[in-house]
């Protein structure tokens, strides 16, 4: 590290910059439900077609890319809570915790599940975690 | 393979079944160009971050993350490039491939560019992709 | 499918049987949150080296793996979060929620942080949840 | 950054340096159509492996490696569409658009078939793109 | 690259420091085979269960699954093997290259087989592994 | 499973089945070191860019990208090792686990390098590895 760069490192030590990118791994700042959301769709219509089908191929198929669509529910979910939402959030939305982990336990639920009722569970979990979302945002 | 399904498999031959998930990797049919526009949001957003920091170690990790970013921008277009479109949308909309291609093009250039007005001229072009999309699916 | 494999699915709907895999994705029911903790040292060690180091391409390096490695630690704890524990858990653990939430969020300031005393703040945590984790394999 | 850096960055937004990474992610420039051959091989090599068996935890994992392979085939066939070819090939080869377009239909279909012929279409495709490539090299 | 890294890059081609992180991909030196072992429990958590089960679809996610499983062994023994083993390791242990050959053959075979034994000797040549990592680390 | 297929499964343990899928993960039976050579082009061409440019985003991309493609170098050749090698051929070849780790830890240093010679080393060591593979084919 260049000897300006000490100097600046050393300064910062003492007052630290405006932290930019705090709670949140990408700096970006974007976040939105919609993509667990698409995913969630995608796991229900992967259970209303296996449903509707006899070929052996394409429900194997289906429950081999339902387990991955579902994993991105999962995932994009698991990322909401913990990079998304701030301490503060979860003050107003004693509920948040719990929230998650049924939405999340749900996508899990889904992948061993051929019925889209259980599709239509998680969407409607990730529905309230929608609402409190764009609540958030607005605030 | 049990026999009984042997003898469907046969049938379906002679008389194939109605090809319920013709065109689509996923059988399930759901496509959301928002997907692509949400990474190409952060893209942009990481861009606006990296010209206001001054941080070597937050800015290297701007590069990286929008690099992943990008990526993703290019696979959710592609996807609906190759899987969402049939031939019978291309004939309706003859700048179709041309304009992906773009839109693919654009999302590599920002991975080059820190310059959020690359990152503008990518959602743009998404945007334009955005507008076909939904005219298809209320057609 | 075949009759007879309809019929069992038949009878399962009346008289469910035991959910052999409830709670869990991954069927075979092996946790540890070692696989986190492995990650989480070489997020500490990252840090370690990175101080220790005066070569660019070295810091550019340590800070791209790192983000992959705090990623994966991301990744593990959510796993055991929303697969391993259950409800009763829960019940019994009122900070387990808090715990996870903190933890991931302490992999993600890593990330952020060329500082080993993150990624030992890290390591805290995971030890927090390591010594609940093995309470609950005992009961 | 350092002084120096930003003196030259400051000068290159004057007078930009060549451009020695133009249109491609990559700044390697190495591209090779082999890339999706060696794939789709292996997706019409276990097609053919598929019909010979009578194995249900063969032929189930047949269609679960086939689908990553065939994901691999459009893959690099996008890269290379996207990455690879320039404004002056697409105009020397009007086709090239639809060529790639049918290329990654075909291995969308491939996931869906387990009959070699379709494995081998697709193979006849990547053989076009691969003529073109090479022309393209050598002009 | 400033000035004055270059100098101490100059230097370093005269005199070469200390290779800090020699021998491994990842600077960060933290290495461990709990982490193949783990994975290879599941993939024998998983056979097990798919000989206890009936239910089709439950079996068709354990091939999967274990599919991935066993991945992930192959990829931490080859990491340990490439990453952490050095030539005096080789020299003490003439065995160790064969090791490593059957254990990720082991981890390939389990893929095919539902037979819990398969699964308990791929743990055990691990087993193997790990005893000889320790000597190496102890030493 | 259907009754039928007990009985085949029974009677295949008593008088197993030729195994069409020996010594391989994919039963595809598709393998070339071409997968290896072109990724480690790549390493050796973002070595001779680096070297040639100033641009300190270009730079940190190279760093970024040659961390992957070696990493895939890494990962075709393990592949090709335990998946494709058979014993016979390690009884000829006895040089053959020593070949890959010297080539496997070429990879691994050549994201430490950014000298071109360290990306031709390695692509010395799979042009060996390349010339026994295709003795193997033709034998």
């Amino acid at each position: 590290m260049p000897l300006l760069d000490r100097l600046i490192a050393l300064v910062d030590r003492i007052s630290p910059p405006e932290d930019v990118h705090a709670h949140c791994d990408l700096p970006c700042g974007v976040y939105d439900p919609a993509q667990a959301r698409i995913e969630a769709e995608s796991v229900k219509g992967i259970q209303e077609k296996y449903q509707g089908s006899d070929d052996e191929v394409f429900r194997d198929r289906c429950i081999l890319i339902k387990e991955e669509r579902a994993d991105l529910v999962k995932h994009h979910l698991w990322v909401l809570w913990t990079d998304y939402f701030k301490p503060e959030h979860a003050q107003k939305y004693p509920q948040l915790h719990q929230l998650f982990w049924d939405a999340t336990k749900a996508a899990g639920a889904s992948k061993k599940s051929e019925d889209p009722a259980d599709g239509q569970k998680l969407l409607d979990l990730i529905q309230e975690i929608d609402t409190i979302f764009w609540e958030t945002k607005k605030a």
